[in-house]
């Protein structure tokens, strides 16, 4: 083989190779996203309409389709320097055992305590949240990643956070409450006796272990009760893809320091919030015309919104509480067999990554809960982290691409997220490790029955 | 405040920054520890009965006082280049809250799946022992994190490994259990079955829950049973702190990086592994008299060997099947109350650290359990790490010398050991974060009784 075998296992940055902005992909596309609809009166959303719900600097960026570069403000920098640059690795243990002549490289994002990529737009998130005079914020979290980086997040900056946590989570995940706990969060099962709309689901079914969806109404009902309080969302939202850019960013930066440039980036795909931030500066280039690289979203069959869904308008959460967005959904009452370990739960996919995905600038695969860990269990051994079930989609799809080029002898250079560790998730890996794990793949009839509502 | 404040927060070596060879302090020593006896003979242990327990060279290198830089074989650094090195971090945060002229750095372990920096000892004794044809390995492990980074390093060359749990471990922590079987090690609770000084106890006491001592004589026994078998210890040996060297020498290279010297390095003690690395170098140059750091051990109240034991020659394990060290210790009977959480639990203490306090080079410390974690939250809010409780009493100690700078006015450098995180020790951060954690501090009579029968 004559491949490069000179680049480091770890490329860190230093700080002053830190991006200094984030990238704002929309100001490059071709064609835009569609519009962020008013459910009831099905027009665009203004700016003043969604800073009832998100603070003004976030709801600007929301809908801010022009502003190419924005600066990053020094108060995130100093937190980002806690935890980023995070590593570029080289997958040489992986590529020796996969015999192939391919590249593999992938962006860690688990090496900070909320072990995930979700730190990023956390802290921008209630930066910009406290900048306004918000003096407290809520969420929901469903798998805990979200809500552990915003408790983080929270704790730095001093603003009370109030956590609605799925009961059926909460329960199955003591250790991930805990872990909010401990970063001074408030964290209630949801649904609780705290809210209106808990109360209601509650005197309905009592012994229900509640949703993401029922999560949400509490979250944003308490926020909207609250003085001077926000509700804010960990994905699916422009901003969110805004702040998650500079996981792309640093990959550029490195990859220029390796005289390197991916062939092929996957990355796995839940809202899209982690992908849209890996791809930004490599899909500018592509949309330019100046690279032809393919871009792989990697999604598990058992919620499989961009390889089955409908391009459509929906709304972004079971409760029908948000403004409704144009974007591959499952429909939002949709939601996965319980037997599906992961965080990649989300009936939709962020309305960039959809209109990417719709005009023919990325791929989508999805693959089944085992083949999955099969792969997770793989990387564990080769390369000495144990990624998040999330997260092994995104290995399930590099090892494939790399296998093609075993096959045909192309010596590619493939990127991947590594998008967080799977500390919390040893009761999947358990199952995997009894085999006891199984597979569901919705039928056709099931697809249909949710995505019926949906506005072509 | 006229300090220093350009250092970057995480600094991390380049490859070539990285050390390629160990370094054995025992050269540098005025006065050795004392060596091992064979419990027999009473008489210092040879490297041949000594190679009957470890393989060759992890016998030659527990003996060996002479040699001061051992060159890192290829194949260790290899390893050591999937996670290593492991970042210097200033922790601007903690000295912002803490208000101190005092500059505060830690060297952080954590960076790696077994999620402390007992996989720098466990790469380089599996290595050895894969290049003289050993064929499988056996180990115990009490909170886990030895068995984790053996089971990595075994999956990295190939060796199967069987990890005798503590059963009430094995019960408590059924997630550590699992990580361990993702890196396909054989994971059986202790005592069972399997050998006849498991079938013993559990035939006198069936529904035990286990101890480390008996955990141990399992794995040696079936070390002993099986052909070209070893079994391998994570802590305490000369060989381990030989290996855990890299920990201080990283650091030695960066400081010199940074233009900076610590004044005070701080560690905590179970048995002795980390402490002993991460002082190596800095040590040496104490020694040599070329400078005046100062050396803070600290330990858990309820396993106070170091600050309330006894320097007398005793036995590694509670089974007494291993030489005799003299060492500070506690006696080779004692177990630490219950309600101590953290995985310093060890009676003993390595005979070079032992060495060294006993000669006044070294100071030691100890501290309850709910000081301890009310440092680990402090120190999670403030630099976004959730630390083990083992690396918190470190904290804890740092915290402390760090006040009484702000007391005195000293601009003073403080480096300490983060040796990993607390990922699986959440039933610990729960119980202090609902205040049901309590604290424990053996009586005098207590100490004496289990210290009575070592040889001074």
């Amino acid at each position: 083989m004559s491949k490069n075998n000179n680049a480091p296992y770890r490329l860190y940055l230093t700080e002053d190779q830190m991006p200094k902005q984030y990238y704002n992909l929309r100001a490059d596309m071709k064609e835009l996203p569609e519009p962020l609809l008013n459910p009831g009166t099905k027009k665009p959303v203004t700016l003043d309409e969604l800073s009832v719900v998100f603070c003004r600097e976030l709801a600007r960026q929301e809908l801010d389709n022009e502003t190419r570069y924005l600066d990053i403000p020094k108060e995130i920098l100093d937190m980002y320097r806690i935890y980023r640059p995070s590593p570029l690795i080289r997958a040489y243990n992986l590529e020796k055992y996969l015999d192939t002549p391919a590249k593999i490289y992938y962006k860690f994002e688990g090496n900070n305590t909320s072990g995930s990529h979700k730190l990023n737009s956390a802290i921008a998130q209630v930066y910009y949240a406290k900048q306004e005079g918000i003096t407290s914020l809520t969420t929901e979290t469903g798998a805990g990643q979200w809500g552990t980086a915003l408790s983080e997040a929270c704790s730095y900056f001093g603003i009370p956070l109030t956590v609605f946590m799925v009961k059926g989570s909460y329960q199955q995940k003591p250790f991930r409450k805990d872990v909010m706990r401990t970063f001074g969060a408030e964290v209630i099962p949801s649904p609780s006796n705290t809210t209106e709309v808990g109360r209601k689901i509650l005197s309905e079914i009592p012994d229900t272990t509640g949703s993401l969806g029922c999560a949400i109404s509490e979250a944003v009902e308490k926020a909207v009760a609250t003085k001077n309080s926000r509700y804010v969302l960990g994905s699916v939202l422009n901003q969110v893809l805004l702040h998650q850019s500079i996981i792309g960013l640093e990959c550029e930066t490195a990859f220029k320091i390796l005289g390197e440039y991916p062939d092929v980036v996957v990355g796995c795909a839940g809202g899209g919030s982690n992908l849209g931030g890996l791809i930004a500066p490599f899909m500018r280039e592509k949309i330019l015309g100046n690279k032809d690289t393919r871009f792989v979203a990697v999604e598990p069959s058992s919620c499989p919104s961009l390889t089955r869904g409908k391009y459509a308008y929906d709304f972004c959460d079971t409760g029908k509480m948000t403004p409704m967005a144009r974007m591959y959904t499952l429909g939002c009452d949709f939601i996965p067999a319980p037997n599906h370990a992961g965080g990649l739960r989300y009936h939709g996919m962020s309305p960039i990554i959809s209109k990417l995905y719709h005009d023919g600038y990325m791929e989508a695969v999805s693959y089944k809960q085992t083949e999955v860990f099969d792969a997770a269990v793989l990387f564990a051994k080769k390369e000495t982290i144990l990624p998040a079930p999330e997260s092994s989609h995104a290995i399930k799809g590099a090892i494939d691409e790399a296998l093609k080029c075993k096959e045909t002898g192309e010596e590619k250079t493939i990127l991947f997220g590594l998008t967080g560790t799977g500390y919390f998730d040893m009761t999947a890996y358990s199952q995997y490790l009894d085999k006891t794990m199984t597979d569901y793949i919705p039928s056709d009839d099931e697809i249909a029955k949710y995505t019926k509502n949906v506005i072509m």
